[in-house]
Order: structure tokens, then C-alpha cells, then sequence
């Protein structure tokens, strides 16, 4: 990868590599427009196309307008499709290239420069898209077996059709929030005593507030009612990737989630990272997946082998003294299931997605304790305390005031990190 | 209720008294905008409010304005909240009656009737609002014992949750259609045989593809994330009401819903009647649901007793050569749970819910056989083949080119019927 002639820090996300984009508010533009981040920099969208014009942003020929960059969401320029993302994203490559083939345009154009790369710090993220629906799946397979040896032990931890279909239910649009928001903790029914006959349940704020490390995946295309998208033909339906946590009230979904799934347990709020890093950014991140002992139906079959990311994963929790520990790492290879078996399943049977639906991978654990994506892995089902920094202050479940951020980031043979930055919420009682 | 100078049959369902709204397209305006259901007419809301001034149809001094009437979806009109409904309601059923108190506006100007009442047969109708979120209940008492009973036996039909609280799952939005739409027979993941071990699913099209009779709800006002709504103000967030066909494929639901819930089964197509029937046009026709025997938390309770609606319900399957048969007569009192609990209960934990958003109530069946919302209910889970009219047609579940069409309709002490109209679906393999 070039380098850049801005001074970007190799531990920096936003290398030239990466060019995500998202929806920005700036101190000279209060109305949300599109911008992608670099280094510690966002190239404002807006300003810059009006500036350079459509021939050095856009292909030439084609129907589409720099309007796309002055919308308040990416809907639009996801719709464009994934040809005019990597042309666009290699324009910006090139121009904030030390070589670049257009030094006139923005490296020697200080005027340019000055207006149009504003400082993250001064720059307010928004939601990126507008979405229609949201739909979780359950592919990270360490977490579902975790979860169900809880609930059901060894001999049935998974569900018989777990290996055969990507699993996945429909999540709630209307409270996904852009990272930093505050999250409430929801007050719902919570059985106290589940043994208890008759039952009695209360109502009270959750005591078993939890997170689920997951990925995000952004659809650019639709596909029409009752067509169905094959599985060679679903990567170019996504338009690129968000880091999700699905928080979730372990005690109120305990109780609700019989016999129809999730539902105030999960639709209190879902948090996203504001930068959508494009597929193709994560395509030199390619890996194998967890392998799959059953053999899949042939709408599930994917041509290539690496159909998952090695993306690293991190959660930190910051306690409101202000303590941060890192609780957990892991790898977004721990998926059976990758986003094109989940398109190709979630259409079969002619269910249309549209530019802006979001897919959830599910919760992403490793094997291991430590790789755990939920609390609920950490502390063993509430029953094990586990140890923060700094001093006494241990965890089963979430306080009110604690920040929870999730981190994700690859790093690439030569340097160029390509990484989504922060995914991070606080508690509020 | 007075008498409209239209001549409109007893019969019909948009009576004086109801007042339905609803998006059309006419032969002189190809863009979708507003109308309401009279008689055999439509009257076209966007030529008349251009005509008649604000003064003659909105409140005066509110902020709301005439552009509300040229929009595609009437989420706009119905964000104005039921004051404004009711007035405008108010106003459009004074121009029609005999003895408006301003015959010049319409009654005695041939030449506003000519353009702004259209025969219905020439109206396209379009989906009323644009849907951001769809939430599908299970208050239909009947029906989740009937079901109950066939999977978990009479001693644990219900989950114990059942009469704790309204039982809920997200819906999917982006395949709601309007009564119409051709229905495709979905392609889906199926277990021919649940005993065999190891599971063997194959794919193919829903060979158990079953419709269920409900009533949809949509809201007007939206709540705050983390502010919940209070079971005395919920009715101020309804806008009004549909008829909903939640088509469902029982084989694909059957494998896929453990442990999350239903999610292709239920995917590929919901259907609703086109006019939204406003919630004040219901009122005269509150009757008291199914008795709960279980005392509900405080935030579900209702001051009132009468928190449901007796509409009387049928379902009609006409067979591909024409034959129609009513299978199901049911009413819409036989809901354990009103609208306005499940309001507080989807915004207990603080989900927001928009304007536009929909609320089904869950399959309507009734106590007997011949009351059933649902042909899985009709046929006692596959086993029982059902009569048709017309020679010895039979069926279980349907078939292609089975068209399912729902009707809805209250009537009125002094005539005055209020009704849905038609939902309808013809199937297509
Ligand atoms: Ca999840
Ligand atoms: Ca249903
Ligand atoms: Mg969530
Ligand atoms: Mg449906
Ligand atoms: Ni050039």
C-alpha cells in the first residue's frame, strides 16, 4: 500500500487501506453529509466533490451524481453498487497518495486541504444508513454452544438444525443508535424465581444487563419480492461492514423468549460503529471459517474456502471510576456461518432486502473464557465474578455507569491497518 | 349517523361512519397521494384540499398543512396525532352528509365531484405507510391454545408466560404488501421426516403454506428511545386499523424457529387491506376481550373494561377454478390482550416506536373449529382435510392458485357499517 502524505500513525485505523465511510456533521456544515475517515483526519465528501467535480470522484458515464455525498445517510451511495465504491475509494486512495497521479487536486491545494479535512475530534458521527430492517443471526458458533451447554447441557447444546441453516431472527430497526449514545437499562418482566408455581413474575430494571460482540453487515442491492439472491451473487449485495453490540437483558429475555424469540430483551437498544469499512478494505483479511462437520445444501455452498475475516476483536469495559480492562479478545473467523450463506438463506425463500438492511453475525466467541463475546460467557451464566483492573472491582453483569467498547481492527502484511475504530456505550441507571 | 347525498348501498363497508384513509393512484394523477374510502368512491383528498382551502378541512392555527395529502404514505398526516384525524374525519364526513352545513363546497359543485370522486374499480390502492418496523403479537387466545394443544399436548398448551404478558416477536417490514400482491409459494429448508436421525432437510417449496387471520395496528406518535408509553396514553399512539394475513409456510417454521423463532416461515409475504380504518371510527363498536386469569402488572392495566373490538371476521379461499367457500367466521373480541397493552409492553424496556410502524394482533380464532384464523387450526395440524364448496373439493393447507381473501366489518346500531374492505392474496407456485 502507498503511503499517504498525511502523517498517519501506523497504529491508526484509518490507514490508507481502509477509506470507511459515514456520516459526519462539522463545525462548518451542520447537516449530515458524507464523509470517510483517514488517520486521525475526515475528508468531508461534500466539500470535496464540489470542489474537484464528478470526473475525478465518479466513473465516467454512469448515472450517478455527487448529490450522493451531500445525503444525510449512505443509502444512496450504497445503492450505486460495489463497482463505483471501489472506484470511488480508489479515487481517495489516490489522491491522499504521497504519489498521487492529481497533486493539484488536494495534496498542493491548501485552500482544499484546510476546508475539507476536518479533525475527528470536531466532527459529530451519525447513524450511516437509514435502516429498514435489521436481522441477527446466531453464526458464531463457540458462543451458540456455550449457550446452550448453559441451557441444556453437552448432549444438546446446539439445536439440530444449527449446522444446517444459518439461524436468525428479526431484530428491531428503530433502536439501533450510533456508538457513544447512552444506553438505558431497560426496565421488563423478569422471573425471579423460575421454580417458583404459580410463577410471578416483576417488574424491575434488569439485573443480567449484557453485551454480544457481533459484526455488522450493510446491504448496498436489493434483490425484488420473491426472488431469491445466489450465493455466488450475495457479495455484491454487501456494501460493507460495522462492528454491532447487541445488548441484551438476559433476565427479561429469560422470561419472554418462549415461544417466538427475543424481544424487549433485545430491543431496548443495538449500538453500531459510525464508519462502514467497505468489503473490499477486508478482502486481503480473507480466512477460513469454523468448519462445518455437516454437508450444506447446495444454496449454502460457497465457491472459495475463505469466506470469513481475520478481523481481531476486543472488548473493553471501563468502569465509572474509570478503570478500562480489556475482558475478552477474539477473531472474526469464529463464524460457521459467513454473510453470503446468510444472504442466500434469509432470501430462499423470496424475503427482499433492501439498501440499508443490516445483518448481525451473532455473538463472536472463542473457545476459550477469555475470547468470550458476552458477559454472560465470562462469568459462567452470572455465576463467576470475574476480576477487572485496578483494584477489588469484579463483574458477573453490567453497572450502571460502566462503558463498554468494542474494538476490531486487521492488520495487514505491510503495515495498512484497516480497522471500524470505536463501538462504545455507557450504562445509564 | 346521517345520510350521505352519495347513494351508498347498506352493504357497504366505507359507510358515512367510516371514513377509511388510504393511498391511491387515479387515472388523472399517477403519483400516489390521498384518498378516502365512500361508498363505490373514492374521494380523492389531494384535488379536494387544493380546492377547498385548509380552512375547510384542517384545524385552523395548527401547523399542519395541505401538503400532507400529496404524499406517497400518510405517515405524515397520520404524525399529525388523532385530534387532528378526528377533525379532519369530522370535517370530510360533514361535506358528504345530506345536510352539510357547506353544501357549496362539494355537494352543489358538479365540478369538484367529477375530479375528486372516483369510482373505486378505476383507483390503484399502494401500501398505506411506509413501515419502518413490524412487530407480529400473539393475543389471539384461542388460536395459541389451539396451537398449543398440538404441539405440547392440553397440560402445557400455553407457555407459562402466556397470560403474564402480551407475547411478541419482530416482524419483517420490507415484504408487507399491500391486499393484491400474487403470494409466492416460498422455497425453504423442510424436514420430511422429524424422527429420522441424523436430520436429513431438504429444500423445496412449503408443501404446509397457511395463512393467519389478524388485525394490524398502526401507530401515529412516536415515543422517545427509553421513554416507555403509559397504558393511558397508549391510544393516543394509534393512527388506526388493517387486516393483516401473516402467510406462513409450517414446514419451514416448523425446523428453523428453534431456538430464536420464526423467521423464513413467516418472511416471504404479509399482506393488508389498503384503507386504514382511523381508531375513533371504531370506537362505537368496544366490547371486552377474552378474561385473563392471571392479575397482569400494574403497567398493563386498563381503566376500562371494553379494550377490544367486535368486528366480525371471515376468511374465504376461492379455489383456482373459481369456487369461493367462507372457512373461518371469527370476531375480533377473541383477543386476550387490547392493542393499547401491547404498546406498553413493546415500550416497557424504552423501544421507540415511529410513526408508520405496525402491530399485528396475532392469529384470530375463535373456540370451535369453524372459527379459526388459521387452516393449520382448520385442518388439526394437517390431519384433517376440509370441505370446499362446489363438488368435492378439500384441503389441509393451499394449494397454487388458491386466492385467500379476509373481510372485516362492524355494524352499527343505526345501520352505518364500518369495515376494512378486502385482503387479499392469490398464491402462486
Ligand atoms: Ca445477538
Ligand atoms: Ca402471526
Ligand atoms: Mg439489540
Ligand atoms: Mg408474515
Ligand atoms: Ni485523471
Amino acid at each position: 500500500m502507498a503511503r499517504s502524505w498525511l502523517d498517519i500513525d501506523p497504529s491508526s485505523d484509518f490507514s490508507l487501506a481502509n477509506i470507511p465511510f459515514g456520516i459526519i456533521s462539522t463545525p462548518n456544515d451542520s447537516s449530515p453529509h458524507v464523509g470517510i475517515a483517514i488517520g486521525t483526519y475526515v475528508l468531508d465528501l461534500k466539500v470535496l466533490a464540489l470542489q474537484i467535480g464528478p470526473e475525478n470522484l465518479l466513473p465516467s458515464g454512469g448515472a450517478s451524481s455527487l448529490a450522493v455525498f451531500a445525503q444525510p445517510t449512505l443509502n444512496a451511495f450504497a445503492q450505486l453498487g460495489r463497482s463505483v465504491h471501489r472506484h470511488v475509494r480508489g479515487r481517495i486512495q489516490d489522491l491522499l497518495s504521497e504519489d498521487t497521479t492529481h497533486p493539484d487536486l488536494l495534496k498542493n491545494n491548501a485552500e482544499l486541504r484546510e476546508r475539507a479535512l476536518v479533525p475527528q475530534q470536531s466532527v459529530q458521527m451519525h447513524l450511516p444508513m437509514a435502516i429498514g430492517d435489521y436481522t441477527d443471526f446466531y453464526a458464531g458458533y463457540h458462543h451458540a454452544y456455550a449457550v446452550g451447554v448453559m441451557f441444556r447441557g453437552p448432549e444438546n447444546a446446539l439445536q439440530p438444525n444449527y449446522t444446517h441453516l444459518p439461524v436468525g431472527y428479526h431484530g428491531r430497526a428503530s433502536s439501533i443508535v450510533v456508538s457513544g449514545t447512552p444506553v438505558r437499562r431497560p426496565v421488563g418482566q423478569i422471573l425471579q424465581d423460575p421454580k417458583a408455581d404459580p410463577k410471578r413474575p416483576t417488574v424491575a430494571p434488569t439485573q443480567r444487563l449484557d453485551i454480544e460482540l457481533e459484526l455488522g453487515c450493510f446491504i448496498s442491492k436489493s434483490n425484488p419480492l420473491g426472488q431469491p439472491v445466489g450465493i455466488d451473487e450475495a457479495e455484491e449485495h454487501v456494501f460493507g461492514y460495522v462492528l454491532l453490540n447487541d445488548w441484551s437483558a438476559r433476565d427479561i429475555q429469560a422470561w419472554e423468549y418462549v415461544p417466538l424469540g427475543p424481544f424487549n430483551g433485545k430491543n431496548f437498544a443495538t449500538t453500531i460503529s459510525p464508519w462502514v469499512v467497505l468489503a473490499d478494505a477486508l478482502e486481503p483479511f480473507r480466512t477460513k471459517g469454523i468448519e462445518n462437520p455437516t454437508p450444506v445444501q447446495e444454496y449454502l455452498k460457497e465457491k472459495r474456502e475463505a469466506t470469513v475475516y481475520d478481523i481481531h476483536l476486543e472488548v473493553d469495559l471501563t468502569t465509572p471510576e474509570g478503570n478500562t480492562t480489556t475482558v475478552a479478545k477474539t477473531s472474526g473467523k469464529n463464524l460457521m456461518w459467513s454473510f453470503p450463506q446468510m444472504i442466500a438463506h434469509h432470501t430462499l425463500g423470496g424475503c427482499p432486502l433492501r439498501p440499508g438492511d443490516l445483518l448481525g453475525s451473532g455473538t463472536i466467541s472463542g473457545p476459550v473464557p477469555e475470547q468470550s463475546g458476552s458477559l454472560l460467557e465470562l462469568s459462567e451464566g452470572g455465576k463467576r465474578q470475574f476480576q477487572l483492573n485496578g483494584g477489588n472491582e469484579t463483574r458477573t453483569f453490567l453497572k450502571d455507569g460502566d462503558t463498554v467498547t468494542l474494538r476490531g481492527f486487521c492488520v495487514g502484511k505491510a503495515g495498512g491497518r484497516v480497522g471500524f475504530g470505536e463501538c462504545t456505550g455507557r450504562v445509564q441507571g
